[in-house]
């Protein structure tokens, strides 16, 4: 599992996750050996699979606990068949979402206790963690009306009440607190490139050795 | 969750687990207010979908630690929407494969440490555990034998090698065992009558109140 790196981006619902994870790709590309971008829940076959049976159905569809598992399983998959064999080979993997978005979601907006899900984090992948994991920071309203916009079919968080969205929000702020080591939280209001130079200069200040080897 | 009973019935592949499930349910009837049959993994539309995600695909699709959060995210669902319900209105259930399963497989069977396993189903149901758990005890031959000519798509299990059966067959042993209380191995050999015998016997010795109900 040398040789490459793991960013992890989280944060809310509309934040601008997913459409940074391009850009950045695209900026790491020249100075990397090999770019990979994945997702969770899913990024394997079977974590995509189980991704089906997460985000179907009714908000009531699985409890708490339920959820967790099966984030659990799918991140074992996504770690297993796509993760570490790119690490392995010096990739430089770029994921959408990964175990912050359990602590905030299941543990935060859900009331899970933090120390069950630390365990259940160590049952998957022991203390397997990011090299780096950008928190983009957005008011709830400012994201929700962005996701709202964006249609689709995978709504099941979405259709959840504001608080919980304000629990999120809060979860996240205390784990850059808690992580500074691992977490910078970056301001991911105004125009798309703008976020995007705010994330890359994150990036290039924890990873020195992508401005050397320009 | 007063008043039902939650009765396992455990053991390895083909040892008549499934058949003897309806023949206790018709022996119950009678002398309990309701009788639930059910069985693992599955037993609620949330954990017979997971279900199809496990059986299914080559004996690797999943590595024992994600099968083992599959089957602890299925048994979540299956508790919750089915199994406590159940219970707590007064019924007895019956249920095919529990917990124990996934000590034998994924412990015994795959090499996971008990202690993590443990730790899982802590967090899946905390202290929760059956009344009675029926171990069915038939040589390993003996069993997969009788699996072979049953036929039919669900046989992800039985292609793995007869060495992976002889360790679940011992951590049953095992099982056995440690929980002297809560588990009572039987004999699986012989005509389906005679085995039925053997669990009603059981049965009726574990609850004494069935009689006195007579
Ligand atoms: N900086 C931005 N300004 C305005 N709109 C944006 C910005 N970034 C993304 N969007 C739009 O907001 C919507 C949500 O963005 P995106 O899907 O990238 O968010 P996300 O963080 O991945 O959300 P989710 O958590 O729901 O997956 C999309 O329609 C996207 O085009
Ligand atoms: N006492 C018995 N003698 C001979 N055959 C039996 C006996 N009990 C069950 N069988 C047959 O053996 C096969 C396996 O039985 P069954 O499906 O009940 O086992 P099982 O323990 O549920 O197996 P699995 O763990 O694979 O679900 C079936 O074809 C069944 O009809
Ligand atoms: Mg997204
Ligand atoms: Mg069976």
């Amino acid at each position: 599992m040398t040789g490459g790196r793991f960013i992890t981006l989280e944060g809310g619902e509309g934040a601008g996750k997913t459409t940074q994870l391009s850009r950045l790709a695209q900026a790491l590309a020249p100075l990397v050996p090999e770019v990979v971008t994945t997702r969770e829940p899913g990024g394997s076959p079977g974590a995509e699979a189980i991704r089906g049976l997460l985000v179907a159905g009714g908000a009531e569809r699985w409890d708490p606990r339920g959820e967790a598992l099966l984030h659990a399983a799918a991140r074992r998959d996504h770690l297993l068949r796509t993760v570490w064999p790119a690490l392995a080979r010096g990739a430089w993997v770029v994921c959408d979402r990964f175990a912050d978005s359990t602590s905030a979601y299941q543990g935060g907006g859900h009331g899970l206790p933090q120390d069950e899900l630390d365990a259940l984090h160590a049952f998957v992948c022991g203390g397997f963690q990011p090299d780096l994991t950008v928190i983009f920071d957005l008011p709830v309203a400012v994201g929700l009306a962005r996701a709202g916009r964006r249609g689709g079919g995978e709504d099941r968080y979405e259709r959840m009440d504001p608080a919980f969205h304000q629990r999120l929000f809060d979860r996240y702020h205390a784990i850059a607190s808690a992580f500074p080591e691992r977490c910078r939280l970056i301001e991911a209001d105004g125009a798309i490139e703008a976020v995007h130079a705010r994330l890359w200069a994150v990036v290039l200040e924890r990873f020195p050795e992508l401005t050397e080897r320009r």
